[in-house]
C-alpha cells in the first residue's frame, strides 16, 4: 500500500509518500509545497492544486491521509487554511485517490502510542519507524510522514482491503 | 461588462449573471448549485467545482464577484464553507476570470445605499434595479445577483478598465 500524507496549509503544505507492506515502511519521498505570500490568494490556491496534482500523478498513492482541521483561536487563519484544504481534497479527488482524515490525537496515538505526545516525540518516532538517519525537515514534511504512518497503521488493523 | 456573482456555501451556492453597460443592467441567468448532504465531502467539493466551471464556460463573465467570509459563531461551519470557497475561487481562476471580493456591508451600501439594510430591502432593490417582476428565488440566487450588482457599481465608479 502506498500512502500520501498531507499536512494542509496555504503557505506551506507538507507531503510524505510511504510504501507499507508486510508491516514494513519504505520512505519514497517527502517535502513541501510552498506559495509566496505576496501574490493573489486564488493564484496560491491554483499553485497548491497544480503542485499536489503533480505529486499525486508522480507517485500514484492508494490513499491520501490528511489532517483534520481544528482551530480554537484565529478564525481568519482557519478560513484561509479551509480554502487551501478544499483545493487539496479536490486535487486528490480528481486523481481518483481515496481520502482519509485523522485528528492530531489519532496521529500521536498511532505514531508514539499516546495522544499527549509532544511534537518532538512524534518526529523522533517518525524517524525511528521509517529508519531514517535524521528527523525529516521541515516540520510540515515530518507531520505529513506521521499522517501517512497513521493511515498505514489504522488501515492495517481496521480494514482488510489493503 | 458581464459579471458573475457568487454566494458561497457547500450545500447551496447561489449564482447570478448580469450584463452592465451604459448604466443599464440585463439579467442573463441566475440559480443555485446544490450538493446532497449525505455524500462524501470531497465529492461535494468536486460537484461545486465542476458545476461552477460549467457556468463560467457557458457565460464567459469578465469578472466574478464573491462574498467575503465573515464568521463569528460556528468555526466548524466556517471551515467547511472555507473549503467550498477555495474550490470556487480555483474554478474561476482556472477559467481565467478576474475575481473581486465584497463584504455584506459593501453589497448593502451598493444595492440599497446604506450598510444596515436588511435582507428584504436588499432583495427588493435587487428586483427593482434589475427590472424583474418578482424577487429572485431562492435567497442564495438573489444574494448572488446583489453581489454582481455591487461589482458592476463599484467597478463602474472606481475603475475605468470596463
Amino acid at each position: 500500500m502506498r500512502v500520501l500524507g498531507i499536512d494542509p496549509g496555504f503557505a506551506t503544505i507538507g507531503f510524505g509518500v510511504l510504501d507499507f507492506s508486510n508491516n514494513k515502511f519504505k520512505t519514497i519521498d517527502y517535502g513541501v509545497i510552498t506559495t509566496p505570500p505576496k501574490i493573489e490568494f486564488s493564484t496560491r490556491l491554483e499553485m497548491i492544486y497544480d503542485d499536489l496534482t503533480l505529486v499525486c500523478n508522480k507517485y500514484s498513492p492508494d490513499a491520501v491521509s490528511v489532517e483534520e482541521l481544528f482551530f480554537n483561536t484565529n478564525i481568519k487563519t482557519a478560513i484561509a487554511v479551509g480554502h487551501a484544504r478544499g483545493v487539496i481534497l479536490l486535487a486528490a479527488k480528481k486523481c481518483g485517490i481515496s481520502m482519509f482524515e485523522y485528528t492530531p490525537l489519532q496521529v500521536k496515538q498511532s505514531v508514539v502510542g499516546y495522544g499527549r505526545a509532544d511534537k518532538n516525540q512524534v518526529q523522533q518516532l517518525t524517524k525511528t519507524i521509517l529508519g531514517l538517519s535524521e528527523i525529516p525537515k521541515p516540520d510540515d514534511a515530518a507531520d505529513a510522514l506521521a499522517l501517512a504512518i497513521c493511515h498505514a497503521h489504522c488501515s492495517g488493523s481496521i480494514l482488510n482491503k489493503y
